[in-house]
């Protein structure tokens, strides 16, 4: 193992499942005063993890909930096959609508189904079991790689010196591996690479103030914390070289859906002539989306405005207006960067 | 009076002096959760009021140190002359280091002095108290009037069923009247014209949250708040038919600084065609600033981001990057409402 990769092993993880089939995650909700990981001891358990966002971030949540079905059999491969396959099916239903929303979360649960269902009849619950946590495994291992390949061809965009803003957690803590947004600050700081990374707080949920600015700062890259109405300022001071943000969906055209404040800041970097890229591994590109059009996007509660952490910062009778997500129009994106590279404007995905 | 003018009567104050020259400040450090006048019984009081806060705004805490002399001096009327003066010159230099970088303080401050300086000679303590009572009324006056002039200059920029958009605090409770950036919507709003105010929070210290939504709530406009990062979210929907934010210095070929955040408003105005305009009283308008490189962005420190009323939200040892203010270039701004009208470009405020 070369000294980078040793470094890359030591960034923060979301969640972990050892060799004695333990799984651990890692409470977010804690953090920045606390890092505690939690053993998961049951299928309840797992539930409250992922509902009560302990373990957030789409990849994350999949393999979570992967693992969680296995350490729900782990005490059960005594049974007969048909009633093991039986709790099988009830955990994953039960897993499954801990978070009816989050696409991968069912993918992986499906993954794990579909096996069971097509698993030999002549084998037997402890076979099946070890058929199941293998590819829990390789659904976490595959994740790792996209991280991986995410942070080689991202790297490539920073260079000694520069100043990298990103906004929200697209990091090591959204996934199994080292992130996406935050995969080429990573890659690029263990070869040696020297770098200011700025992480915009994020309002209302804080995720880039409680979370992105925690694991960098932890891994030890060098971080800067700014509110959100900064990143303009930011930029016209010249101190910031690239924008890397994650994504939540993208349509076929490039349209791209993230975090609420990312289309401002993409409107500000094409004003001051900032590159805007956006990482995301390419499962995240949904071809029957033609356009930003079509993605729906979420509007969440007010209280998550008017209340931060318990304290109440306005009116409580005010309305609010709280989008979780915008869309970011395709001609302000110079680049998507995948596990497969990066990809280049004119976009179109069903052809590429 | 007609019904216009009660309404606008109606709108939330700062301060008042009243008939028996009492002084009363709202406490803003509690709002939204309460709103408690306090009556100011010594300069120590005033002193404290203007430290922490409780009074803020620059022509706000120009009145208020005004009025802070005028009770200071209330009680001692029986004194001679030249002990009288003493006291006023002594009280006027305590209070002018309540906030020393307020000009509008110590503008106010050394009004009075100089008419206590000018006095005849053969007056008697009680009528120079007089005096300075009715210069400190007149100061208060002024302002008034002036937030009413730019209320009615500002709101034909704004039409039934509208979408306003305003930032931070420039409004009655920044003033002694009806504010600058809010006296076109109160002025508006009186006259029957109905529109919905966005008010964007404003991190770190959410004067959008805790105040603007707060008095615009208590009068009636209907009202909804944003994260700071929803504006160009928000304007892509159509929903902002003008934005109309302070200042808090102008330079001479209108660049223009204002609250951290403005600057990244008036970008996405310009790409999505929405006017945006800036609010002042003439007076913030320096014409020995030539633009926007002659102002100084004051930094503040790392702990405004980091806790939120005690809360922590991000790690302790995290850098911050705090610019309290930053400057909107001069070709972003659609007009200059003042007391004297709505000023256009292009801007050359000495030759006007």
């Amino acid at each position: 193992m070369n000294d980078a990769q040793k470094l890359l092993d030591a960034i923060p993880k979301a969640l972990y499942f050892d060799e004695k089939d333990r799984f651990f995650i890692l409470d977010q909700t804690k953090l920045p005063t606390q890092s505690i990981f939690e053993e998961q001891k049951n299928v309840e358990q797992v539930y409250e993890s992922i509902y009560f966002l302990k373990v957030r971030g789409a990849p994350a949540i999949g393999i979570a909930g992967a693992y969680g079905l296995i350490i729900s059999l782990k005490n059960s491969t005594d049974l007969d096959l048909d009633s093991f396959l039986k709790l099988v099916y009830k955990n994953a239903d039960y897993l499954n609508s801990s978070r009816p929303t989050a696409v991968n979360l069912s993918w992986a649960l499906n993954r794990l189904s579909s096996l069971a269902k097509n698993f030999t009849k002549d084998g037997t619950a402890k076979e099946l079991y070890e058929v199941l946590k293998q590819e829990a495994i390789s659904i976490h291992e595959s994740d790792i790689k996209t991280c991986k390949e995410i942070g080689i061809h991202g790297a490539e965009l920073i260079k000694e010196g520069d100043g990298v803003l990103t906004l929200c957690n697209a990091g090591a803590l959204a996934t199994g591996g080292i992130g996406t947004a935050l995969a080429p600050m990573y890659t690029a700081w263990s070869r040696g690479l020297r770098f200011k990374a700025y992480s915009s707080e994020t309002r209302p949920l804080l995720q880039g103030a409680r979370i992105t600015c925690w694991e960098l700062n932890k891994f030890g890259v060098d971080t800067t914390m700014i509110a959100d109405s900064v990143s303009s300022y930011l930029m016209k001071l010249g101190r910031v070289d690239v924008i890397i943000v994650g994504a939540d969906r993208v349509a076929n055209n490039g349209d791209a859906a993230n975090k609420i404040g990312t289309s401002s800041l993409a409107i500000n970097a094409a004003h001051y002539g900032v590159p805007f890229y956006i990482a995301c591994p390419y499962s995240t590109i949904d071809i029957n989306s033609k356009s930003g059009d079509d993605i729906v996007v979420e509007e969440r509660g007010p209280e998550e405005l008017i209340y931060i952490k318990g304290q109440q910062i306005a009116p409580e009778d005010i309305k609010v207006f709280n989008p979780a997500f915008d869309v970011t129009s395709n001609s302000l994106i110079a680049g998507f960067i995948t596990e497969k590279g990066i990809i280049r404007p004119p976009y179109n995905f069903s052809k590429s």
